[in-house]
């Protein structure tokens, strides 16, 4: 099936329509489909032909808002980098990706130095001929868009191919579920070069809503774009917290109608205090496999599930699964396993990968979760990370909940490492709310009182920050290899103990 | 292409949100579908099968509402009949549709005593026994769930067949060019045997919304309607004045997000008095066979845009065609033809008129309209309607809106009845507001000023009433033909006046 491709039909139903906010300056749905247009005729002019991979090595910037739309223009592939990968990583991902043309920016030209095909500086585009090609007008929903890299594990990388398919159902599933207005503006301070914030760019030129894009997420500047008119952001916990310490208790004006939550579940204190300030936050919980967003909170449940990532959206379906394939009881933690339209066909030149990820048509996450009763999901934690000490399950998210929720803990991160006696051993490494001071004495007794005993952080280290990828996820796999090299520096405002 | 049926879905995800309200009663979608259920078991009770058409001759009422949902839990199709046929006239079409069982209230009970099939009352539903039937809870989108006769003209009835996806694209194109919000709450008085009120009910399961039904439209309960709470209603040009009128000059609340105008052309005058009150009507032009708005002029135009029906919803097209089958300059008005998914795929057992209603994919509306210099469709008229005297084309319309802009001049309506000299004369009714007074000279000397010569009226007279379908469509055809039977009914207050 073709659809007209989404920019350029936007262009002609609303072309006077802000479609970009950056800094000071708006592009309409006209002038950013001009400037598509332009630019597919320069990619075309250095070779790009439909099939071929255009990467981007580009940190948020509206040149890489064009590219996402001008690869459409000629049937090419985008392949957004990400710009924290070391030298070796990213030519790891471009050997793998094989791209005709990477497009660079002076922070990156010189990650991609080593790099042997054709590397252009955005900065340089103006200066490149255009090739006089036919552009199309339209695209066919089974081809591919987006190819994105996977990131935050020891693995190599995995490329995950998106259709045209694959956005417009996310898309249209998010905005039946959200509500869309023509004056919405959509806060974009997610990394384009993950799905989390390219999604945002579909959902804009589909509803016919503008996005404010900012180079990188800070606090102060988010708090500010959403006094100054945003209505719908979305955003990782990190950034949340860090929005509330600099905005204090404050309440957040009516007009900011949702934040879609991502990035991994949320703890639970966090969504409480959102809540006691008016920011109306909706977990999500999505994959780049799902496009973004595969299940969301309804509004109306926002406080009333406070923790849970909803239901899937249209037309999508997920269930949870046992290590023996059959279907968990409400209730009961297992993988989640979804299907519907908005999944991916499968891995970039990996068909094993592909085979294995699918079972009679659905993809297996690797993240554990669970439905209650009315069938709204919580997700635990990923596979990867769950613990088992004395052959007890421990889901770090659990016990990082109980310890976010101390007064004086403003991130904290749970893992398992090896342990002769029990296998695992639980661990802990937080770091405290400024200015406010506890000992792990103080924490393990918190988390006696509330948890299982078996759950309790046998040490905690107090450090300054967490390891996290560019969009805000959490890399448990650095804190475990950390932890194991023993480099946490430690706090002066408390000691370390080890009751191991 | 299986899609999850819409209300079973929507009762999924938001069970407890508000769905229909009636009068005093409210139901939520988990409701909704669970009446939808229960009618589709007693539907099986009574042998209904899936590709069974089940007729209703029904007024808007909750029971129509269920039975719209309860014949995709069985793949049956819907035959909404238009109850102000008359039982010769609906005998006509439940022969042509050859339904498996008729629903019927006791107002219409006696309409259709004649037809010798299985004929259920509503009202005695609570008693019909409910079969152990396997419901549905997908669907096929290219399945047809509607069977619907076009009104209005004096050929044999056309049974049009629209599928889950015509409706499932138009309900789409409609949200993403208007925008809906949960909260929102629609208003529905336009008779639900027409697309124009049937679609809202696909708008409401898919957008999670609310439908406020009243059994006919009255403009005193549609004004305290919106007052209330209402955020969007689909009106005719007709409801739009009467409501002006009742409510005279006070400006409509800012929580009336949207007011869909169709029903044909609307004059100019009637869209600037909306304007003046802050009604903020959309034109929208469709087609029984586009299963409802195929264009719709986007909000910001509202204004700067008036009287064009706006571009076409995505993801579907338009054109103008001039009778040699070449394609129209902008300003150049010919006959509008439409292509995408909401296009139906034909009428019901009639391959020939399928075949002449198609010319390479794009279905021939019969209507007249132009497109302006930024692609904006402006609808002149029917084509049947089209004057053409002493060589020179005059549409209706046109000469109705000058009519309109007197302040006198309630309702005008211009047709061409045969003339010796010049093929076709131009002749109008009309009616005059209350208390207020004009003659036949005083609006020829209007339209004089404000119309070539060949469009101004040789013949004004004055009625009570004018002709119109249920929906509120006038039937240009009636009025040609009881003018020829010079039946029409001359008000006191002014004289008639015949210049040929």
């Amino acid at each position: 099936m073709r659809l007209p491709e989404w920019l350029a039909w936007r262009a002609v139903a609303t072309p006077e329509r802000a479609a970009l906010i950056w800094r000071e300056r708006t592009w309409t749905f006209a002038e950013l489909a001009l400037e598509a247009d332009r630019l597919a005729c320069q990619l075309a002019g250095l070779g790009v032909r439909a099939g071929d991979r255009v990467a981007a090595c580009l940190s948020n910037r509206p040149e890489l808002v064009v590219l996402v739309h001008a690869v459409s223009r000629l049937g090419a592939v985008l392949v957004p980098l990400n710009v924290r990968l070391t030298p070796q990583e990213l030519l790891t991902v471009l050997a793998d990706a094989d791209p005709h043309v990477v497009l660079v920016e002076s922070a990156t030209r010189g990650a991609v130095a080593s790099w042997t095909g054709t590397v252009v500086d955005v900065e340089e585009l103006a200066g490149l001929p255009e090739a006089a090609v036919e552009l199309r007008r339209d695209v066919e929903v089974d081809a591919v868009h987006t190819l994105i890299y996977t990131s935050g594990t020891t693995d190599r990388p995995k490329g995950v191919l998106l259709t045209y398919g694959n956005h417009w159902w996310s898309a249209v599933g998010s905005q039946l579920n959200l509500g869309v207005l023509p004056d919405d503006r959509w806060l974009l301070c997610l990394p384009l070069f993950h799905v989390g914030g390219l999604s945002i760019l579909f959902r804009s030129v589909l509803g016919g809503f503008a996005v404010e894009l900012h180079e990188r997420f800070d606090a102060a500047m988010a708090n500010e774009a959403i006094e100054r008119g945003v209505t719908l952001a979305s955003l990782v916990g990190t950034m949340l917290w860090r929005m509330l310490e600099e905005r204090g208790e404050r309440r957040y004006p009516a007009h900011l109608r949702a934040v879609l939550l991502g990035g991994g579940p949320a703890p639970r204190p966090l969504l409480e205090r959102c809540a006691a300030v008016g920011l109306p936050v909706l977990q999500t919980y999505g994959l780049t496999e799902t496009a973004s967003q595969l299940a969301t909170l309804a509004p109306e449940d926002a406080l009333r599930k406070l923790g849970s990532a909803g239901k899937p959206l249209y037309p999508n379906a997920l269930r949870i699964v046992r290590p023996d394939g059959s279907l968990a009881e409400p209730g009961e933690p297992g993988e989640i396993e979804v299907r519907g339209p908005v999944v991916t066909p499968g891995y970039w030149r990996r068909p094993d990968l592909t085979a294995r990820a699918f079972s009679n048509g659905w993809l297996r996450t690797g993240d554990i979760g669970y439905l209650d009763e009315e069938g709204y999901l919580y997700v635990l934690d990923r596979r990867d990370d769950l613990i088992v000490t004395g052959g007890e399950n421990v889901f770090p998210a659990e016990v990082e909940a109980v310890l976010l929720g101390h007064p004086a803990v403003a991130e904290a991160v749970v893992v398992g490492i090896p342990d002769v006696e029990w296998g695992q051993r639980v661990v802990a490494a937080v770091v405290l709310r400024r200015g406010m001071s506890a000992t792990a004495h103080e924490l393990v007794a918190w988390c006696r009182t509330r948890l299982a005993g078996y759950k309790v952080p046998r040490t905690i280290r107090f450090v300054e920050e967490l390891p996290r990828t560019a969009s805000g996820k959490l890399q448990r796999w650095l804190v475990r290899q950390e932890w194991e090299r023993a480099r946490y520096s430690c706090t002066g405002n408390s000691g370390s103990r080890d009751e191991a």
